[in-house]
């Protein structure tokens, strides 16, 4: 196998960059997953994990991409012709209307023009108009189009009804603030590759009282995420009930230990502080955002190509010149927008590298931007 | 969180000791999943994975303990109603009959003695009464029991009926022989956690073109583990469905290699004559192995607790006095025997080692066992 090159400045969506210390405890041996060890181990990071989903539920770590467990939260939950409502606006919220559609739900699709957010009047509306809808599906940051829902009003909205509340946070929880039991989430689920800055390939859910009521008359639909399994190994050995990632499970407890020692609200604010430098920055550039204004993520910005730029040479150039990595559009937007993260641990300097690399591609491609250094600096130095 | 101790020997059944190289590989940066370079990394790896299968089939990684491609392969075959013939003698054979349960298989369970191996005869007059069974499962290693199942018997059985052969060789493959094109293997799973020593989290799957058929008919259960998203994926773009675990396809890479630098020849007489020598060595000491003779495992063996050793104060005694994990039995027989793993990068000298604090133990326990020494050294010194 050739060489990798490891140099790349992640300004993805993530996967984010690691710290090393987290990378380096994947390194040690591995510990035998029945063991006292391996249990205190699971039950300290589960612990840490609660204290960043901000609850006191039930939760589980699935050896699994976040898909693993936005999957969990639909088959322990849906049987077949149960109504759903699936909130849309991106690619992401398709992905829960997709796991809907497996399970054979009879689903509401609420569907928010890309770009822009949920909104909670219109989700009322619907729980009014169909009181039997068993689940609402949402996701907080739609990575793939740069913006942010607003769970907590939505979810204000919810629990006056039978619906659970399931919320797909993989790209903002650690970043952005979320207080699973203050906004009254049923089922929580996200990633360790995002804002809690961990390698992907481990996932975790939270679990409400109301929720388990449906899990419990829900049919198994799963077996490798049949919850009731994670939840009885758990509780009875403070197990997994299938072999977990042990190095994943080092590496999380590291990166959620950092994350704690950084602490919620300071990680919010250093989130926030990052998001608006890139949005100040790519707007002085005369770069049009994406996302409409009270709708952007703190995580991750969309803006839109100028006139004439081609995506995969903007993204080539970037990449190969200059060693920075962002994204590009998925679905109906490919082509049209790009997509800069700045989660986990991005610093003021990889924003500030980035955007100066933007202006010059867009130079170089033959796109004459202005520089958006000063206006990022502005939000920077506060 | 306590320091870990990670100075045990794991002469467990898995996971097994990771070599430094593969460990290290880890501790290495992020790249991102959806790049040439993550495409190249994971076609290389595939391949390498193809060779240690033996098979030309189709081979797919599924971020996900083993249990998930078990459940792979039955989820994407098995609607409801199918016949399914499952061959169990052990925990593992069990967890097949389970996950065809849920997915509501009309199930023919050919149960063999918990220490026996399957007998082909029988799996034959099953498959000449029932010729509508379309999917035979079976464990080539049982984990649970120390047994092997003559895997390439059945499958030139099997070959001739409809049914695809479905085989789970999770504990075996890279340590024991399995040629999949030339068994006649339909499916067949694996984990990297055993004889090929990457740690805990990643599983393979490999599917033949009359599989292919079989899934093609097949409703779609699952999402997380639909097969047809990571073949459409990866005939695509060379990459996975959702996002992979980056730092596992890293360790993956680099113990594929160190198995085929060694040669899966050579890789499986060490496992033989491990396996022997640890037979010897018990036998010299006086106690009994339970799986039966013809029967046994090259990756595990299992013996049974002499008179008055009871099980938790036995491996109690070896992990904290000797530093060395061993593991009890599991259902109906846990604790009535223990089990050695002698799998993935155990050498002579951890055989040696362990059978000399075994004895140490049962005699410390107030059981006066012969000395398994000399026995294990005839073997070993061939």
């Amino acid at each position: 196998m050739k060489k990798l090159d490891y140099e790349k400045l992640l300004m993805i969506p993530g996967p984010t960059m690691v710290p090393n210390t987290v990378l380096t405890s994947m390194a040690n041996p591995i510990i035998g997953h029945r063991t006292k060890q391996y249990s205190e181990l699971l039950e300290d990071t589960v612990e840490k994990m609660k204290k960043v989903f901000m609850t006191k539920n039930d939760t589980y770590f699935i050896t699994g991409s976040g898909t693993s467990a936005m999957d969990m939260a639909i088959s322990n939950t849906v049987d077949k012709g149960d109504k759903v409502l699936t909130i849309t606006n991106g690619n992401f919220g398709e992905r829960f209307y997709n796991i809907a559609k497996v399970y054979k739900a009879d689903i509401i699709r609420l569907e928010n023009e890309w770009g822009d957010c949920a909104k909670p009047e219109q989700v009322k509306e619907i729980l009014d108009e169909n009181p039997d809808i068993k689940v609402v599906t949402i996701i907080h940051n739609e990575t793939s189009t740069g913006v942010r829902n607003p769970i907590e009003e939505i979810g204000n909205i919810v629990k006056d009804y039978d619906a659970l509340y399931v919320v797909d946070t993989v790209s903002s929880l650690g970043g952005d603030y979320v207080d699973v039991d203050k906004f009254n989430i049923d089922i929580c689920v996200t990633g360790s590759q995002k804002c809690i800055a961990a390698p992907p390939g481990m996932a975790a859910i939270s679990v409400s009282e109301k929720a388990w009521d449906v899990i419990n008359k829900t049919e198994t639909k799963s077996f490798y995420l049949d919850i009731n399994a994670y939840k009885k190994r758990y509780e009875s050995k403070k197990e997994t009930p299938y072999t977990p990632s042990v190095t994943l499970t080092y590496a999380m407890n590291e990166a959620l230990e950092l994350v704690l020692n950084e602490g919620l609200e300071n990680r919010f604010k250093r989130h926030e502080k990052l998001a608006k430098a890139t949005r100040a920055g790519l707007e002085a550039m005369g770069i049009e955002l994406f996302a409409k204004e009270g709708a952007r993520s703190v995580t991750v910005t969309s803006a839109k190509y100028p006139e004439g730029i081609k995506d995969s040479e903007f993204r080539g150039l970037l990449a190969d010149k200059y060693g920075i990595l962002v994204a590009g559009g998925q679905a109906q937007v490919s082509g049209k927008i790009f997509r800069v993260g700045h989660m986990g641990m991005a610093k003021e300097h990889h924003i500030l590298g980035t955007l100066a690399a933007i202006e010059m591609a867009f130079k170089e491609l033959g796109c004459d931007v202005d520089s958006g250094i000063d206006a990022a600096k502005e939000i920077l130095k506060i």
